[in-house]
């Protein structure tokens, strides 16, 4: 456990920094090849690299479009080994928001419940679940 | 300290989420039998981990009444070992607060200073002290 | 890595405090002597302890009389370890405020990129810069 928990914790620094910075393919890559996204703010989940890249994708683009800075940033994880060897990460989402000269403000609160597995050295991600609490 | 310090990490994690998701017996479990939690928003300190749950199931059956979800988010944490084997803590908590349909808010941004203690195996809070930053 | 991490983590928590409870001098002390703070929000980067310092004896005298508590949080910590020992560290930093009796806002939302270093068995900022998004 003390030796998994500052590996997950950085993995997660490393993947939000990744899609906050646009670099949506490698973004993509922090998923499994079959990786499934799942939010109750989304009509049904993305499966796969692809598809997760390509929502990313646009989201970013409208962002950029609109002048508005996003951070995803994960709190209270908490980090359960599975007998299988992969680790089921359940934490705290915010998205904070900032438009050019104007005032940063949370966007979202949200739940995030993660199946992590090791694939060739990295934790990717097998499954998430994004509950965004404004829709519970 | 490396070995001690995702431990108390992971402790929080657990400890916030059961508050969050209501679980207000266990939430009160993580505390010793003895344990006191003092703030400077209320008038004196709970006492016990009856006193403790009774007052966070106030506040819990408050919020969903008023379809309110609280996130706690622990953050900024410092850890010292003392000589007997606890270890004093220093974190900043914030209180993220979202109404269904609405927005996400900072509730409150406080310091929260504990003494944590082992007990069979768990970290537990013998005394927990929560300073509002508006009321001080 | 992971002995590092809860390191860096311990460090960022205790600077932050110094900061936020107005130990100034304390503060500066966890920049090497020659340190250097850059901001896209200053006119030019503060050089040198006594210049951060200073500066910062400015902002908490200002906060001080306008009754303003300031908690600066960091977020999203990615460790790099160079190979001269020394470490990346980029992660995300908010500012979060509230006035006596009032409610707690986010003041900013930026970008740290720390080069931190080892000096008499503390870390240290050799190097920072701080990136408001607002002004991106």
């Amino acid at each position: 456990m003390n030796e998994l928990y500052p590996q997950i914790e950085q993995f997660y620094a490393t993947q939000m920094q990744l899609l906050d910075d646009g670099d949506v393919q490698e973004w993509a890559g922090t998923f499994t090849h079959d990786g499934v996204f799942e939010a109750n703010a989304h009509p049904e989940p993305a499966r796969g690299r692809e598809a997760i890249a390509a929502a990313a994708k646009r989201t970013v683009t409208e962002l950029t479009e609109q002048g508005l800075v996003r951070r995803h940033w994960i709190g209270m994880l908490s980090v359960r080994p599975n007998d299988d060897g992969s680790v089921a990460a359940r934490s705290y989402a915010v998205v904070l928001q900032t438009p050019k000269g104007g005032q940063a403000e949370i966007r979202f609160s949200t739940v995030c419940e993660d199946v992590l597995v090791r694939r060739g050295g990295d934790w990717q991600v097998l499954d998430r679940k994004v509950s965004r609490d404004d829709l519970t």
